[in-house]
C-alpha cells in the first residue's frame, strides 16, 4: 500500500476542490420480504444520476470480511491505514468534546451509572440523566490530583463523560471497569503486563473516590470507565495532501476523528439540512469537505430498514447542494456498511462512486451495492480512495521519470 | 505482494514463448464530443479477436490514483516494485545509449542550452542543435579528471547527452542546474544534506568548465544537468524468471529499462513493422519478448486523440505478426494511461489481455477500457502479469506440498 510519505513527496496544492460524502453505514443487505437492499428499495433519482456520470466500485475499509468500527472506518477514508494507526475509544470522546490532549495524556470514556446498595449496577446509564446534570456533576469530580497525577473531567452529554489523566509515564494498557451489563459490580481497573500497574491504581483511586463523592447524587451515584487510550502521532492531512481540509459533522466523534488527521472543524447545526448549509458557507475556504451523515447508520443499528430507507432519501435530496458548487471531485461512500437486517455494523463491501471531469465512467447507472460491482473502480481499498480523489482533482504529480 | 525470492524457487526454465506487446499509454478517456475513449474509437478487429479468445482486465502500475513515469510503470510491468526499485533519469538515459554503468557511477541527464550574455537561459534545448553537432560538442567536453573524479560525456541526440561521474564516494543527493525554465540562470548543484558536498563540487565545477569550453559554439553555448542516479541493484529477468528475454524498442530509454532488469537488447529499425520483423527474426533465440510501441503515448502527450487512434489501427494491423508465430502467452498491455484529453499519462488503470491455451477466457469480447472492466482478471496490480504470464507458459512449479 502507498504510504504517506509517497503521496507527501507528490502531493501538489491547487485550488480544486473535493467534497467526500461520508453517509455513515451506507452499505445494507436485501431485504427478505422484497430482495431488495436498503439503497436498492429507495428512490434515489440524484444519486442514480450520478452513477452515471462518475466511475463506481466497492470499497473494503480494512480487508474483506473485516467488521469495521468508526475509528477505522473513517481513517481509512482518509487514507491511514486503520490496522496501525489505532485510535482509542477515550482519546475519540475527548477530542469530539473539543479537549486539547497533550502528549502523554490518558483519556478514558465514562458513564455516570446506578448502583444499589451493594455496589451492584442496576443503570448503566443512571437513566440518562440529563446534560445539564451531567455538567453539574462532573465539577464536583473534576480537578483531583492523585499521586502527582493531574485528573480532569468533561462532560458529553446525557450520562457521558471523559476523564483525562495528565503525569508523567501513564500507560494504557488497561482493562476497563465498565461490566458492560448491570447485576455485577463495576470491575477493578487491571494492568495488562506490568508497566501499567502504576495507572491503573491511580485511576482505581479515582473511581473510589468518585463513588465517595456521588453517593448522595443517586440515580447517578458511580461511574464506569472505559476505552483507555493515548493519542496517536498521525501524521496530518495538511501535511501529507497540502489539504486545507473542513469537517462537517454533527456528532462528536467524528469531529473528533476529523480533528486527529489535522482538519478543522465548521460549527454546524443539528440537522442533515444545517450540515449542507454549512458546507455552502464554508466553501470559498477550504479545499476539501468531509461531510458526515450520522441518520442511516443509526437506522442500520435500530434493525429500522424503513428509517434506513427515508434517510437515504433524504439525502438524495440534498445531493444537488452540492452538485450546485461544482466541486471538482464529488465522492460518495460510507465507513462501512451497516445492514437494517444485521442491526449492526458489517463487513460487506462499502459503495463508493467518484464524479470527476476525468473519472474515466462506467456503465452503472444505478446507485446500489449490487450495480457497484460491475463499477469501473472494481473492488478497492476503502483507504486508496483518498489517492483517487487527490488524483481526480489533479493534486498528484507524476511518479518517477 | 509475491516477491523475487518467491518466484526464483518456483519458477521453470522451458521451452514456451511468451510475448508481452507493451503499448505505451494505451489507456485513454473518452473525447467528451463523441463519449468514446481512443481504444473504443479505433477499429481493432485483431485486438478484439484476442480480447475474445483471452482473459481481460484493468491493471494499476503502481497504485489506484498513482500517474506513474516510464519507469515504474515499465518495472511493474517487467514483475518489480516500482515504488522500491526506484530509477533516476540519469541512469536511464545512459542505460538507453549502451552505457556499461559500474557500481559507483553517478549518471545525469544533460542538454546543451542557450544563455545570453548576462548567463540567462534563453533557450533550454539549445535550438534542438543536430545530433551531429551533439556528437561533436560532447568530445569537447568528455575526458575531464575533477579531483580523481573521471568524468565522460556520451551524445544521446538532438541537444541531449548523458554525463557519467566515476570516482570513490559519489553521492546522488543532489539538486539539479536546469531550472526547467528560460529567463533565469542555470542553477547551481546543492547537496541534498551533507553527504553529497563533495560530489555537487566536483559537479559544479565541471559545469564551469563546460561553460568555458561551450562558450564559443552559441547556440549550444551551456549545459543543464538533472536526474543525477546511481545503478540500481535488481535481481535479474533470468536470475528472478529463468527467462532468456529479448528487448524491442526503439527508444532508448525503453531499452536501458530493459537492460535493466537483464534483458538483451535487440537491434531494429526505426518503424513499427521493423520492431515486428525483429520480432520475428529473434524468436527462435529467447522465449521473453517485450515489444515497446511508442506512439500511442506520444500521441497522447500532444493531446491528439486522431493520431492516438491511428496507431492504435496501426498497431492493430500488426497483431497478425505476432499471432502467427504462436506464443504460448500473448500479454497485451501498456504501462500506464496517457489519455489525449488530458494530454499526459494518467492515474488510470491500463487495459492488461493475457491470451494462452489455459488462460481461462471470460465473456469480454472488445479491447476497450469499459469492456475489460467486466473482465476475468478484475483489477490487478501490474506487478502481477509477469507472474501471470509465467504461469499462462506453464513456467512455474506448484507452491507448496
Amino acid at each position: 500500500m502507498i504510504n504517506h510519505d509517497f503521496i507527501k513527496e507528490i502531493s501538489l496544492a491547487t485550488p480544486s476542490k473535493i467534497v467526500m460524502l461520508v453517509i455513515d453505514g451506507l452499505g445494507g443487505l436485501p431485504d427478505p420480504k422484497t430482495g431488495r437492499s436498503e439503497l436498492e428499495t429507495a428512490r434515489l433519482p440524484h444519486l442514480d444520476a450520478l452513477s452515471e456520470k462518475g466511475v463506481c466500485g466497492l470499497a473494503d475499509p480494512v480487508a474483506p470480511g473485516i467488521t469495521p468500527g468508526s475509528g477505522p472506518g473513517h481513517l481509512a477514508l482518509f487514507g491511514y491505514d486503520p490496522v496501525s494507526c489505532k485510535i482509542g475509544r477515550g482519546v475519540l470522546e475527548a477530542v469530539g468534546i473539543d479537549i486539547e490532549l497533550e502528549a502523554g495524556d490518558v483519556a478514558a470514556r465514562g458513564n455516570f451509572a446506578t448502583v444499589d446498595d451493594k455496589g451492584i449496577v442496576t443503570d448503566r446509564r443512571a437513566g440518562r440523566i440529563s446534560t445539564e446534570k451531567c455538567i453539574e456533576l462532573c465539577k464536583h469530580l473534576d480537578g483531583m490530583t492523585i499521586d502527582r497525577v493531574q485528573v480532569k473531567v468533561y462532560p458529553v452529554r446525557e450520562h457521558r463523560f471523559v476523564v483525562l489523566f495528565r503525569g508523567d509515564n501513564l500507560q494504557t494498557e488497561l482493562t476497563e471497569s465498565d461490566p458492560s451489563r448491570t447485576g455485577v459490580a463495576p470491575l477493578e481497573v487491571k494492568a495488562v503486563g506490568t508497566m501499567a500497574r502504576g495507572t491503573a491504581d491511580i485511576v482505581n483511586q479515582f473511581i473510589t473516590k468518585a463513588k465517595e463523592i456521588l453517593a448522595k447524587y443517586h440515580p447517578a451515584n458511580m461511574i464506569l470507565l472505559r476505552g483507555f487510550a493515548k493519542k496517536p502521532q498521525l501524521p496530518t492531512m495538511p501535511e501529507v495532501y497540502k489539504l486545507k481540509p473542513l469537517a462537517i459533522a454533527i456528532y462528536p466523534m467524528y469531529r473528533g476523528l476529523a480533528r486527529l488527521v489535522g482538519m478543522e472543524v465548521a460549527r454546524t447545526g443539528k440537522t442533515l439540512e444545517d450540515e449542507f448549509e454549512t458546507l455552502k458557507e464554508n466553501y470559498a475556504e477550504h479545499d476539501f469537505f468531509f461531510l458526515h451523515v450520522k441518520g442511516t447508520d443509526s437506522a442500520g443499528e435500530d434493525g429500522d430498514f424503513a428509517r434506513k430507507v427515508k434517510i437515504l432519501e433524504q439525502v438524495d435530496g440534498l445531493v444537488p447542494a452540492i452538485t450546485a458548487l461544482e466541486p471538482d471531485v464529488l465522492i460518495v461512500t460510507g465507513d462501512h456498511a451497516t445492514p437494517a437486517v444485521l442491526g449492526g455494523h458489517s463487513w460487506h463491501a462499502v459503495p463508493v462512486l467518484i464524479c470527476a471531469r476525468y473519472c474515466g465512467p462506467d456503465a452503472v447507472k444505478t446507485f446500489s451495492e449490487t450495480a457497484f460491482i460491475a463499477g469501473g473502480l472494481g473492488r478497492i481499498a476503502s483507504q486508496q480512495i483518498m489517492t483517487l480523489a487527490m488524483a481526480n482533482a489533479l493534486k498528484l504529480a507524476k511518479y518517477g521519470a
